[in-house]
């Protein structure tokens, strides 16, 4: 699905720069950008009083507006940075005041709820370019953010069949100008591909740090102190952003489902492996689990320095 | 069930410990007595030649000896840090050779199969204290382990009920002075705590990592380019040993059923709620959820440093 190589080097069309929603991403592309030293002015704005402060405060951005209209003006790229359930109202806001030939986008982790949202709502002099960057930490707000969040992480496109191949272009090269590598893919394939390696993670995690919670005959301090044998890992996923979690799962609801059968699936029978004391087909799954594990290493999506025993605790790390 | 707190400044009465099995946990043992600095000589052997020679190599140990009955001889402590599948063989080899009034332990995670298979083998003259350190990475074998391993660790004994008092204050002390925290618990609750703070998760784990190498509609290498969203932790917990990790469910069968059954009733609930969009429950328990990570990052057994997004990619990290 990825298209022919282009470029890199074309020039950036983006004079400036609007971000709405100033949390871990929107922060993050504020900063990147700055620190891409870039000639774009970025204008960021924030549902929230409070985080617009703060915005200020770090000096995020060239300038904060509270309000939409004042924000997207003029800008050649509005890029939406909250959660998929809030884009309806921001789309109706923005729509008015976008300026013709610009390109709106986004960062949310659902992309064929996005496209079917917002198209109708944007004049058609506008081009809608949604994109997902695949990386995040389980912090929220913008002090969470930092400018290198993006680099070496893959950066999906899902851009409608018909868009505008030169709007490609143009955020493809920004992401790829703040480190990011870029693919293109169509929405339902991101929606199928992100629900099994980020949504249905997610929903476990929670899943298990919940009936952890609800135990009668092991309390919750003895969770908590007993962690570092696997569990405390699942924590740090489930600590992430409520909002945007509640939303992901209520809008890419049909792939969800659908991994989360397979996984069921896969689980009833490992169950069984367990109560009939399947040892060798126990052992031939942990077995082929590794060879994933290798690619991601090999991949430089992770490193194979060991992680589940925390850098704290080991030699020369303070 | 916490003991009275004991004076951590009694006599440590070991002079020899003889360590079977030099993997991971068994190798950071040797590492972490020896830089306590205290007048310990260590023995240690494995069923691998390939092992005994790189701990030779590494000089893990005092001696390194290729026999069970040479190992064992003359010491005061033999800890069993093998797969829980092979501690009958072990002990069936180990039994004729202790000496009177030594202490035998281990560092498995299951305990109500190991009080049930050790104590009808080991002569009365010899104390059973098993010991299970909650600490760990997913990588195994004699390079992998590191001194500091068990620093701000739990390490929970589980004694039988007549255990000796001294032989049980001994291993106490020899895991304090290695920095672990110890608690000591019963065998069978042991099994219910460590089921849902671990072997569950590492169940569900190996799991997932599973069901994505199977589909047909995301290949592997899409699952291995954009694990960045969550997946990726799973794969390093599914990455750890398999020969360890079948013997664990193959011996605390009932305890992971049970955790097991509660984690698929309340997935299943959760699965409802995504079906019916019911927007309100999905946020209501992934609010709950940060609360248990607070109490763990509290607790110093994790910090609240971000670790989702890969230190490499942080500022100031290389």
């Amino acid at each position: 699905m990825e298209m022919a190589p282009e470029p890199s080097n074309s020039p950036l069309r983006f004079k400036r720069v609007a971000i709405v929603g100033l949390g871990l991403i929107g922060s993050s592309i504020a900063r990147a950008i700055r620190s891409s030293g870039q000639p774009i002015e970025v204008i960021g704005t924030d549902v929230s009083a409070a985080v617009c402060e703060r915005a200020e405060a770090l000096g995020l951005c060239q300038s904060v507006e509270r309000g939409l209209a004042e924000a997207v003006q003029d800008a050649d790229l509005v890029i939406f940075c909250v959660p998929v359930g809030a884009y309806r109202e921001i789309a109706e806001g923005v729509a008015p005041h976008l300026k013709d030939g610009c390109i709106v986008s986004d960062v949310g982790s659902v992309k064929a709820f996005v496209l079917a949202t917002l198209e109708p709502l944007l004049p058609s002099s506008v081009f809608l370019v949604p994109a997902h960057p695949v990386a995040g930490t389980e912090l929220s707000g913008p002090d969470a953010g930092f400018a290198t969040l993006f680099v070496n992480r893959w950066c999906i496109l899902t851009p409608p069949p018909d868009a505008e191949e030169g709007a490609v272009l143009a955020v493809r090269a920004l992401w790829e100008s703040l480190g990011a590598n870029v693919e293109i893919m169509s929405a339902a394939h991101h929606d199928l591909v992100l629900a099994i390696t980020s949504h249905v993670p997610h929903l476990i995690a929670y899943n298990i740090v919940g009936t952890a919670a609800d135990l009668e005959a092991v309390t919750q301090s003895e969770v908590i102190k007993f962690s570092a044998g696997g569990f405390r890992d699942f924590t740090r996923i489930a600590a992430s952003d409520p909002t945007m979690w509640r939303d992901v799962f209520l809008h890419n609801k049909e792939a969800v489902l659908e991994m989360l059968g397979r996984f069921n699936e896969d689980l009833a029978s490992l169950q069984r492996m367990i109560r009939r004391g399947d040892g060798e087909g126990l052992f031939g799954l942990f077995t082929r689990t590794r060879a994933i594990r290798r690619g991601i290493v090999q991949q430089g999506q992770e490193t194979a320095a060991p992680d589940f025993g925390r850098r704290a605790a080991e030699p020369g790390v303070k």
